[in-house]
């Protein structure tokens, strides 16, 4: 019951190699660590701030690699090229409010800019994909504060375990 | 000033008689019990999860029943077959986000799976729908959340109270 | 760096001149203060609860005025004639849902009528647009929330600053 990641980081700087790419490596970390979640990178990239990128890769990473769990990096603030949520809602097809709530409300418990992020979540498919934001230190907390639904989230996305509700 | 409520349950299991609707029952008590709120049931039915089910009958309650306050229960999770949000959304004129938010906020400080519920809620002409969960547990606890204010809701969405506010 | 403001009443009372606009000087006091925020009020207005009239004076405001900064004041609520919300995302081009999460957040500590609010925030272009409330009292407690974010919001926006991040 391995979950299969992809990590896509959104930056015009990393797609031109003018910065280095270290929220990237803060969640391999984090996954790596392995607390909540059995998990498995299986597929990397990064694309530019554009929004066309965005969307034809997150589109086939769910369509035809079926990756289980997508997180995006950076793109999420108010800069004019910041479009990450924008892509990932010509994606989804089930919002999933509660992630980018949870996140927002820690987020707030430790600096008020975070009322400035923007992060969207939602399910393409058998696919749940997450933006998280493109500072490692806040890529960190946001992680912190998902994971520990995500394996029940994937296992109820693939329909590899039925919601122990009186209702099914 | 009684407000007339619609119960449907939204799930493939019960419509087909093979579980029993005890989240529906949950309501029912809640409702009947009557704190914060002098509501009377005046319809009750249950569809399969299916986003046209769920669109006609929910648009038959407002348009042609004018019910008041419609609660969903159930279809709000991550499950292939969870579409409560997405018909719901089909139907609503007005987003009311605030209830979303807080009754997500709420479970929050129970549970970190409430982060994987998806509940929309919002107004169609005269009447306010509210997603509220499966399973009983989970919707005794959000019912406890938005039932002090859903009163002064409808007042607010029938016109029959003015908004104490200088503005009007 | 002065931040350029628009103040845009939403009233049909107002408009009609039947009663004060108290939440327009409550605001107008709230800047002159200063805390926070260095800014200008560069233009003022009063529509009626009209999606027509609030969509032509935001739109002009953002790509003629290019104003930095928008509040309107009420048509938040629940009663029919609250359209300030649909009528502000016909405009904005970017969701800012961390700003709204936070002022209902911090208005639910305060009362349950809070999950009542339905206040949208987002960008457009170089222009921030937040809804408030109609109440003197309640436009207070939320400008309170958002103000410590904003002269950054507008510094990212219009790309006055880059943001410190890794990833840029
Ligand atoms: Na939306």
């Amino acid at each position: 019951n391995t979950v299969s990641v992809g990590l896509l980081t959104v930056s015009d700087g990393c797609f031109q190699r003018l910065t280095t790419d270290t929220s990237g490596a803060c969640v391999r970390n984090l996954i790596n660590e392995g607390s909540h979640l059995k998990a498995t990178i299986i597929v990397e990239d990064c694309v530019p701030d554009e929004m066309d990128a965005i969307h034809t890769i997150l589109t086939k990473w769910c369509d035809e690699l079926n990756v289980n769990l997508i997180f995006t990096l950076g793109g999420t603030g108010f800069s004019p090229r910041d479009v990450t949520p924008e892509a990932t809602k010509t994606i989804i097809e089930r919002d999933a409010p509660g992630l980018s709530l949870a996140m927002i409300k820690a987020s707030l418990d430790i600096t008020p800019f975070a009322m400035l992020s923007r992060p969207v979540c939602g399910i393409r498919k058998q696919s749940l994909i997450i933006n998280l934001p493109g500072s490692p230190k806040a890529v960190k907390e946001c992680f912190h504060i998902v994971s520990p639904s995500l394996q029940h989230a994937v296992d109820l996305i693939t329909g590899r375990k039925e919601v122990a509700e009186t209702h099914k």
